[in-house]
Formats: structure tokens, sequence, C-alpha cells
């Protein structure tokens, strides 16, 4: 029997590959104001999931003012220990992925971001829930929407609040396209285009694996398109068509998409055109046009530093390390018990996952699908 | 009953609107070389339609050394009137839509270029021929593969040569990217994205008539993107999808395309991603990705100065003036009676027309189409 055991197995004897290009390097510039003095309430987070990306995410706490990294979930015993000795995490607060659930008599933790392979986020941030600690869930939060609103209403039926690391909503240059164009600055919106995607590396990585990953590029890369094209237009679709096309059906194998383009229609008339690629470089870029102006960003959701311009000339915003300043904000979010007033809770990532869905349908019956969002 | 000159009156009435975003701005900096003595042979060239594209040609050529204006066909008198004044053509050169056959007895003129509107390219074209005089014709060389495949045909069996005015085959910027593609710069190519768009204006004017236009932005600007993604590519794509968005089914009516975003498979896997648009800013984008590098244009395709960057750095190409070079160039391939080595000539041009019957026939169906280019 496949056990949850042999699927993290098998992942931590694979690197968790991230993209290579500088666009995606390791940002080593401080927060913005991390020098300022703080005395308020930090959240106590634990951290599920201590591959590549937990390791940045908790290399990136380090420098938190409103999180604290005091918790660690791992099938892998060697793993929890040196994460004890590297982050000074008491023991008491280590779980494995049989008894996590445990974590609801545990006092110290008020929180567990769950950065696990994707297909995997559905039952645990379930779990978590059910323990009352509010639950953080990396990108893609579930790999379709039905889990997704299953998650959700898991939550809420909890008491617990569910926020997605949608990282590019607490980053500067990001927020101010967005103030821009909601101040009217590119006039009415006409266009946006999105390109995300890399060259992926080790084929046996979970990443490929249907099981582990629940598709392909467009779950882990394609998907800061589709929240990408929301926040730069400014609305949600109202329709998408999509084409594949899979150049290795070795590597790519069923279900596990290499190149996907889609489009996307909204309210206004305003369209979309973006591509998720595993097989392509030099891609990280947004391209929103309207009457009146228009923005670039190249890279534009990578970790490292965002680069854009618009009709107006570069942006010059702060150089922030994306997952500080996520963590620091989002924990002021769960500490105030309000909804977040940027879109990054559960119920919106149930959009992007609606949206997946119908990208996905679109490939397989070849026609445009309308979109509910 | 509707005649060729009430086509033509209309048109004369209405302003032909060319994309006033600055890439389309005239570039008035002088063509490369221009200085240089030249006593060869000289193509003596008669312009059919003497609209604002004629206009601007009839200008560019007085800059030329292998191509003279030395005939102007027009249904306006006052029109002929004045280019005899402005560039001291002869009345003997001059004819209308009615006697232009008549050419054929003029041994001072050895070719025409055909600037009228896209529908009347396919008689005009063929009348030319028939009259055994060399025909340029401007892009879209018809309204469809049928119809371009005629005078093609027409041509051949008449012993004429047949260009099409892709004058981005002769501008030094795109050249130098496609010298870089050939000689492997950008390694294997993946992925091409082609914007090209502008915001219509005087909603009477001809281009939005489908009997003379054909269609909408896809025959007028989109064809950019369709020809470049085969020269960027190196390719010609096997498969088209295509979306249509119209917001204003006033101003674009039954057959005329406001929007259409179109996709395009190749032979190798790459794919591309393109947009013609007649309701947006700013869009003249080229991007040409590959696993070892890539290029952008932006402006890609307009008069004024193309302008281009690459993985290696900008593009410092001459600035020219397109329709000299053009012509100049033209007018070298006419004078030497060869197959051109650029792929300016009809049979490239029913190319992109069957891409054209593509795109249309896949917003018709909202299914993939292949393509036998």
């Amino acid at each position: 029997m496949n056990t949850r055991r042999d699927f993290l197995q098998k992942l931590a004897a694979s690197a968790i590959a991230f993209p290579s290009i500088t666009s995606f390097a390791a940002a080593t510039v401080p927060v913005v104001g991390c020098n300022t003095p703080y005395d308020g309430p930090v959240l106590r987070v634990a951290i599920m999931g201590l591959g590549s990306y937990g390791t940045r995410v908790a290399e990136a706490m380090q420098s938190c003012k409103k999180a604290k990294l005091v918790g660690a979930i791992s099938g892998t015993p060697a793993k929890l220990k040196n994460w004890q000795a590297k982050y000074n995490i008491p023991e008491k607060n280590c779980y494995n992925y049989e008894n996590f659930d445990a974590v609801r008599n545990n006092p110290d933790i008020d929180a567990v971001y769950v950065i696990t392979p994707n297909a995997l986020h559905h039952d645990q941030v379930i779990r978590v829930a059910k323990a009352g600690k509010h639950a953080i869930c990396e990108k893609p939060m579930a790999v379709n929407a039905k889990e997704g609103q299953e998650m959700v209403d898991a939550c809420k039926q909890a008491g617990v609040k569910l926020l997605v690391g949608y990282r590019m909503h607490f980053e500067p240059h990001t927020l101010e396209v967005i103030r821009m164009r909601k101040a009217g600055q590119f006039g009415t919106i006409r266009f946006f285009q999105g390109l995300t995607g890399f060259t992926i590396g080790d084929p046996t990585q979970w990443r490929l694996n249907k099981q582990l990953s629940g598709g392909g590029s467009l779950m882990d890369i394609g998907i800061y398109s589709i929240n990408g094209s929301r926040y730069m237009v400014g609305e949600d679709p109202v329709w998408v068509t999509a084409q594949e096309t899979k150049t290795d059906k070795v590597k790519f194998k069923e279900g596990v998409d290499e190149t996907i383009q889609f489009q996307l229609g909204f309210p206004s008339g305003a369209v979309a055109s973006c591509l998720s690629t595993y097989n392509m470089n030099n891609l990280d870029k947004f391209f929103l046009d309207g009457t009146g102006g228009w923005a670039e960003m190249w890279p534009s959701t990578g970790y490292g530093p965002i680069k854009g311009r618009t009709h107006l000339g570069e942006l010059n915003q702060p150089i922030v390390t994306h997952q500080t300043l996520q963590m620091d904000e989002m924990s002021g979010i769960l500490l105030a018990g309000e909804q977040p007033v940027v879109p990054v809770d559960g119920a919106e990532a149930v959009k992007d996952l609606k949206v997946i869905d119908g990208i996905y349908a679109s490939v397989a019956s070849g026609k445009r699908v309308d979109l509910q969002l």
C-alpha cells in the first residue's frame, strides 16, 4: 500500500528542484524596516515539510518581527534533529506525519505553515484545522477547487484562519502596479500577459509525479500567471481556453503538463494571454496594457528582486525578502484575527483552483470553458 | 451596382488611419549608405493607390538608388495631378482603375506597387501581371489563401515576379535577430510571442469595411505577428487555435475582428502566443525565447526606429527608412530576375494567408485547426 510516508520518502530522496534562473535566486537583502524596534505580539509558527522551500521560509523567518519559527513537522527524523539545532526548536514542538494532530495540545504553537507536495495539502490542512491551529498553506492550496473548498469549509468549521502563500501580494513593486491600476494610471485595462516557467531538472522529483503534484507546470508555476492575471487586471475571469504542448512524454507523464498556453476573458472585455511551462528558460514576465499606459515586470514573481517599469518609468520600490515580509504580514493578519485586506485567504485560492480546473478541462475538450469564480 | 470606383470613392472620403503610437511614427532618418554613388540599373515603378501609405512609399522612394517612382494609378484625378507635380511624374504614366491595363504598352514602367484596400489586391495584381509588369503588393497580399494562390499562379503564367511588402525582412534589427537565431545564439527556440495592435480611429474607414478589408485587425496588423512568428522561430506552424473578443459591435461589424488571440504550434514543439487588436495601445512587441537566450523587440514592426535587446545586450543596428530600403532591395531582386533570398515573394505570402484562414476557421469552430503551409 502506498502511504504518505512512501511519498515523503521518495520526496526526501529527490531534490526539490527550483528554478535556476536568476529571478528565482535567493534574495539576501534585508526586509524593509527590519531594524524598527517591535515589542508587539508574535505568532508562533511550525513548518510542516522541511524541504527546499520550507528551509527557505525558515531562513527568512529569522528576520521576522511578528512571526517566530517554533516548531517543525517532518517524516525524516534526521531533518527534525537538524532543525532543532539550527533554529533552536525544542524537541517537544517537533512532530511527524503520523502524530502531528497532537499539536492540538501544544499551547506553544499558534499556526502551521504547510509546505509539502501539493496533493498532500488537503488532508494536512484539514488535520491542522481540526487541531485548532491556524493554517498557512503553500500554493497551490490544493489540486482542484473541490478539495480547496473542503479545506476552506474545514477551517471555517474549526474556527481557524486559512491563508495561502501568495507572497506577491506583499511585494512592493507588485503593490505599486496594483495601486497605479486602481488609481486609473493605466486607463481602462485591456490586456494582460503572464509568462511563467522554467526548465525543470531531476525527472524523479515529486513535482513530476502526478500523485504528489496533482499536475505539472500549471500547478507549480502557471498558477502565478493565473493569480497574477487577477491582481493585475483587477477582475476575475469569466472564460478560459487552453492548449497543451508536450515534447517529452517520458519526463512529463500522463497528467503532468509540460507547457500550457491559456487565455482568459474578463467581464470588461479585457483578455489575458498566458503561458505555463517546465520546458523554457527566461520566463517570468508580466505585461499589463491599458488605454492610458502599461506596466511590465520581469522578473515578476521570482524570489529575487522584482524589476518593473511602466509608461512613466522604472518602478523603484524597496527590495525585500519575500518570505520574511509574507510571514510578518500574515502573522499580523492572524494575530488581529481579521479578514486580510489583501487576497491571500483560502477563498481567493479556490478561485485560482477553479481556473486551473477550467484550464485542464479546456485542454481535454479543446473547447472554451466558462468560469464562475 | 457596387463598383470598384464606389469602393474607392468611399476610400477617398475617409482617412486611411494609421497607428498613432510612437512606434508607427514616420522615421525621417536616412537609409544606410544612401550617399554611396550608384550608376547601376534602376527599376521604374508606378504606385497604384495614392492614399496615406502610398504617399509614404512615394516619399521614401525619393531617397532610393535602385528604384524610381515614375507612374501613378488612382481613381481620383486630383490626386494624379498632385503627384505629377510633386514627384515629377509625366502625365502619360498616369492611369485610373479602368484603363491601367494599358500599362502593358508603356515601356517606361517596369513594375507596379499595389497599395489599395486588401480586397482589391487580387484582381489588380492579376491585371498588372497580365499587362506584363512585375507586381509588388502591399500586405495582406489577399484576403484568403485561395485568392493569394491565384495571384501567384497568374504572375507565374505571365512571366512576371510577385513580391509582397514585407518590409521587416530588410530591417537591420530584425535581420540581426534572425542571424543570431540561425547561428544558434538563442539555443533551441521554444517560444515566440507577438503582440500587434493599435486603437483604430475613424469608424468609416475602409479598414473597418469587410468588403474592402476582408476582415479586421488580423488582416491589417495581426499579420505582422503571423509573419513574425515564422521568421523569428524559423519554422512554419502546423496548427493554430484562436479566440475572438469583441467589445464594440457597432464599430467592428460582422466579419471585422476587433481582437483575436491566436496560438501556433511548430514542428519542433515550439509554440507561439499572439494577439492582434484594433482596440489596445502600446502593442508592437515580439519576444523570442530559446534554451540559450532570448530576444525582445519593442517596437518590433512599426515604421519608426525598431528597438530590441537580447540576453547579450541592446541591439544596435542602423536606423533606416523601411520603405526606402525595401524598395531599393526589391528593385535589386526584380532587376536581377532571381528568386529573392529573403522570403518576400507571393508564395511566402500565401503561407501567411493560410494561417489567417486557419485563425478565422478556429474562431468560427472553436477548435484547433491543422495547417499545411
